[in-house]
């Protein structure tokens, strides 16, 4: 499951950071605080602008991964996947707040972010780093934390020159949550034809 | 591109709303008042809460859908497929304001809904029908809509007994945008294993 990339990580300008969320995959979300870590899988998470880069995500109050990106600020957004299927399914299910190490115990690495101190998680294909936005009402009513992207980085396997590559490895094809761990693996790549004016 | 699909229409149960978005897929916003109808395309669309069901969507405040939707209060979001591709590009890159028809601009059709006065965009595999929740702040500062879906159908070659068919033809699988018209097409299913306790 552990699929090291260090050597293909790329850093992604931040106005097309946007788009390594732009097609919906699942992601997982990273956070730390006073020496704890933890990782947990969203399905519910999208760009909320372009440039500078906001994202939003839904934290449900129970997630020790909240607690953390509350006290703290901050949390990552990485991007997984076909090989790390059963992880991400593992990340979204168990919960990290009795655990000393889910994210080890979900057979997750982890490296360094480049702004913020969350951990990265190795083998996905794209990395945000994020710092909250306090939004009182948004969080409370809704679960909805919103964040600016403060860097941004992908595996130029599957992402470079700003674009998904239509060659990608099929292991290395994003992972599109349905339900109870079923996921749709990105597939092809189909260009519309330009709207006639 | 006009793919009529009536006969396979089938209302979705609205705890199992989610599942039509929590795959990322991006969708068609419709909209109506006064007698003006428009649509637009919106990667940025996700569930928000189960149930009763939840959606976000962010809508520019240069759209003319998003007026039409300040003033009814109601949005229909449709999820297009694939061999709607160019009308989806077509839809998220036209403007309705100055159209009298941008609907059908788009090469697009479209059947009543149910529960709100907004038309439905017919030969997409699933359809939520949407309520305002208003909340000004989000609207204003991120132009972040949230909404509770009210009644929720897919098309059964697609989306049956509560999940999505890993059996769907290839050109009713959903879009998934990424930048500049160019879309991934929903892919195989992987089931992950369940996690060890």
């Amino acid at each position: 499951m552990h699929s090291a990339n260090a050597a293909h990580r790329r850093d992604v300008p931040l106005p097309q950071a946007y788009r390594l969320l732009n097609h919906g995959p699942t992601v997982l979300v990273s956070a730390a605080h006073a020496g704890r870590a933890n990782v947990m899988a969203a399905a519910w998470a999208m760009p909320l602008d372009f440039d500078p880069p906001k994202v939003t995500v839904v934290l449900d109050k129970s997630t020790f991964t909240r607690k953390l990106i509350e006290a703290s600020g901050c949390f990552a957004l990485s991007v997984p996947c076909r090989v790390l299927a059963d992880a991400t399914f593992a990340a979204g299910s168990l919960s990290g707040a009795a655990r000393a190490d889910k994210i080890g115990d979900c057979g997750l690495h982890t490296f360094p972010a480049q702004q913020i101190a969350v951990p990265l998680i190795e083998g996905c294909v794209a990395w945000l780093e994020c710092r909250v936005i306090v939004e009182p009402h948004h969080q409370q009513a809704y679960d909805l934390f919103v964040a600016e992207v403060v860097a941004a980085q992908a595996d130029e396997r599957v992402f470079a020159g700003g674009r998904w590559r239509a060659d990608a490895p099929p292991e290395l094809r994003t992972l599109h949550h349905q339900s109870g761990g079923a996921f749709f693996v990105a597939g092809e790549t189909v260009q519309a034809a330009k709207p006639r004016g």
